[in-house]
């Protein structure tokens, strides 16, 4: 009988102390990362952008890797282990009989899961000895995150952010201020990469393959300076199994286990974190859960073409095997900006490619998103990002799908971040009129 | 010797199951609310405002009221118990010998303790009858928490806010919209008081006073309506003690005991949520804890004069005797806005006559609360609200008096809210610089 609790919770000595990391059970070897045929070789240049404990562990063949007793304490200060909820609030308004739990990401205190490998990163840049980190960002949660970390870490932090989203998202630039970082509107004058797109337009609305090659860039010409990456990579995604290895554990605890399991995917780290601990119990245990990644019709990559692409919009990384939409296609903007990628990461594509990930795409006027977490909102009480509304959209669906079937399905939905630095985005999408200028009289 | 974990946390069975009423433990009777000399009885006219079980809570002599199960639960759906935490950053940054900890009500899903007391207060209205709640909000948090609560249990619920903030806070006017209330600007032209007031000026900016009469006149004219109110009132501290015991619990498990106990008070809930079990603990066993109350010299209500006064504007509520600026006074405009209240909740402020709470006013310039509590944000990594800056900005203080006396002293205090939602008043009053539309030339 599954637990009756609301909340199921890890007492402090439960924080996992190692990440799972199912490059040694995969289905068959990653694809490498390769150079292209022209032009240096990235590869070989990775050492000097990558902090090397994190190069290490990207092509690592230990299935367990050790989290450091430092870095364990971190995540206790960013308030880990997070709960796990069981949605009686929703399923009650929807009528299902399915069962649905939500990992409550939304407490970090940046807003997003990104604090898990954003802390890593850190702690191991200091331990080796740089004093600087640069990064890109696109819909802000990475930068913040990266900034935070820095911030708990004694390191400085340099963030190149995608001008249309700097633009508009004041709130976030004044919070990774008040962090402590050093943030520039990309493409910036900071960079030959910046200067050279912004000789053409100064106001160039940039994109976050374009802030990726500023980060790259500015950390490749400071030997103090490391380069961080918020999602992708092998190494970020194993650092937020963090988030699935304390989900397994819950539902160990609730006695239950999930059929299903949804998460939002942009380039995959939410979604790798929450899902990759279960995926090795299907690929070692036998188990029969079903994964869906929940994206947005502006950005469908997991739709795309599986075959090697660059990692950024100048070429300056590897190319890596992933399914994508190609690194120089421009993607119309979305509320859930977060999702905005033209490529997954390697290891959730190569099992995309194996059978063992669905994927929707949600239109791009993102209606039926934010109407489905105005459900949520109004039974659980939480305000879910703008990217993680479309998680729980897609568990709102399935959970509907169970009210017609009968079926009582067990699902499970990461919730990656809030979205209380995000209103806009609810208020433009479902048409929420901003009265606030009115006087008494226009409203009488 | 005191635990060396990041964070004490309570498992669900640790829930409290009883609020603590401090009314029976009081060194003397509490002064009852009186009527005014002219006019009718606003003490008789208290049953056609307020929910029953309240106002039964309101005068009640025992020292401990159970918590309904079913309100339980809704503790936990919104997330109690909430952790405390040693803030062994902020402790290292100060380099003070001091032990800190802080209670994280920023965990709150509206982002305030505020609903602690939405939760009880909806979930009795809603057994009693009631159909909606009304009410008047000033800062938004408690407008925010009783609309949060009132979609939780199926109720509608009427937000009179004061224009002034209204105006500019426009993502949590989104936020309260989302939730499924009605939200007026007040004045507004629903009511009689309103109506009167915007016939002189319909952009009237309001006051909380101002709003609360409109909430009260709304209640009043609706059989199925009651009134709630977010602070002041015996009950409301009553149900804000489930901060203290949660408290007091993990004080317990941490091995340590406060000396000094630090929160911000406006109109006195988060605070006396805090530390009231601590002050029974000083009442009847002993204890030797100080507590000092944070506030604004904007409305600095602890050094008014203690004295009967009305709760509103308007003079509908009955007299209550408490620490008071006077109830028509103007209190100019600060960040942390839900500060600015003209008196104190009577409970406090007999504690405070009887020498039992120490007060600071800080400038309204408010330079020194957000200096200081960049300091926590940068060590802790937590965003506080404006209001909770207080209180941190205290606690700061207290921890650098520790380093010149070289005293180890346990301080805690409360952290009543997160500020993701009011970046303003930390970017306006730090001067950080709003980058946001320049080109990249002009940063060149």
């Amino acid at each position: 009988m599954p637990t009756k609790e609301r909340q199921i919770r890890l007492t402090m000595d439960e924080l996992p102390k190692r990440w799972y990391n199912i490059l040694p059970d995969l289905p068959e070897p990653l694809p490498p990362p390769l150079d292209p045929e022209e032009g240096p070789s990235r590869v070989e240049n990775l050492p000097n952008l990558l902090i090397k404990t994190c190069l290490g562990q990207e092509f690592s063949t230990d299935s367990w890797v050790d989290i450091p007793e430092g870095l364990q304490d971190l995540y206790k200060q960013a308030g880990r282990p997070r709960p796990l909820f069981r949605a009686y609030g929703l399923e009650k308004a929807l009528g299902t009989p399915a069962r649905l739990y939500y990992k409550s990401e939304f407490y970090s205190p940046t807003g997003s899961h990104k604090v898990n490998t954003a802390l890593a990163q850190a702690y191991y840049a200091r331990e080796e000895g740089y004093e600087r980190l640069a990064t890109e960002t696109g819909a802000g949660q990475w930068g913040t995150a990266l900034a935070y970390a820095a911030a708990l870490t004694g390191l400085k932090c340099t963030v190149y952010w995608v001008r249309a989203v700097y633009r508009w998202k004041s709130a976030r630039l004044a919070f990774i201020k008040l962090l402590g970082a050093d943030v520039h509107a990309s493409p910036s004058m900071q960079t030959e990469c910046g200067r050279r797109l912004c000789s053409v337009d100064p106001d160039h609305p940039g994109s976050l393959g374009i802030a990726i090659s500023e980060g790259l860039e500015d950390a490749q010409n400071d030997p103090k300076a490391a380069y961080s990456l918020g999602s992708v990579l092998n190494h970020v995604l194993m650092h937020q199994t963090i988030i699935g290895l304390e989900t397994q554990k819950q539902f160990e605890k609730a006695g239950d286990y999930p059929d299903l399991m949804i998460s939002c995917l942009g380039g995959g780290s939410n979604f790798g974190g929450f899902v990759l601990p279960f995926i090795g119990d299907v690929l070692t245990k036998g188990k029969k859960t079903q994964f869906i990644a929940a994206q947005s019709q502006a950005a469908p990559n997991l739709q795309g073409e599986y075959k090697y692409d660059f990692a950024d919009h100048a070429e300056i990384t590897p190319l890596l095997k992933m399914y994508t939409l190609g690194h120089q296609t421009s993607m119309e903007p979305i509320k859930g900006d977060g999702l905005r990628y033209h490529g997954c990461s390697p290891i959730l594509s190569l099992l995309r490619n194996k059978g063992y990930i669905d994927t929707v795409a949600y239109p791009q006027d993102e209606k039926h998103v934010f109407e489905n977490t105005l459900r949520f909102i109004r039974s659980e009480g939480f305000l879910p990002a703008p990217e993680s509304a479309y998680s729980v959209c897609c568990a709102v669906d399935e959970a509907l799908k169970c009210k017609e079937t009968g079926e009582e399905k067990v699902i499970a939905f990461n919730v990656s971040g809030h979205g209380f630095m995000d209103m806009e985005g609810y208020r433009e999408v479902l048409g929420i009129e901003d009265a606030s200028m009115e006087t008494a009289e226009a409203t009488a």
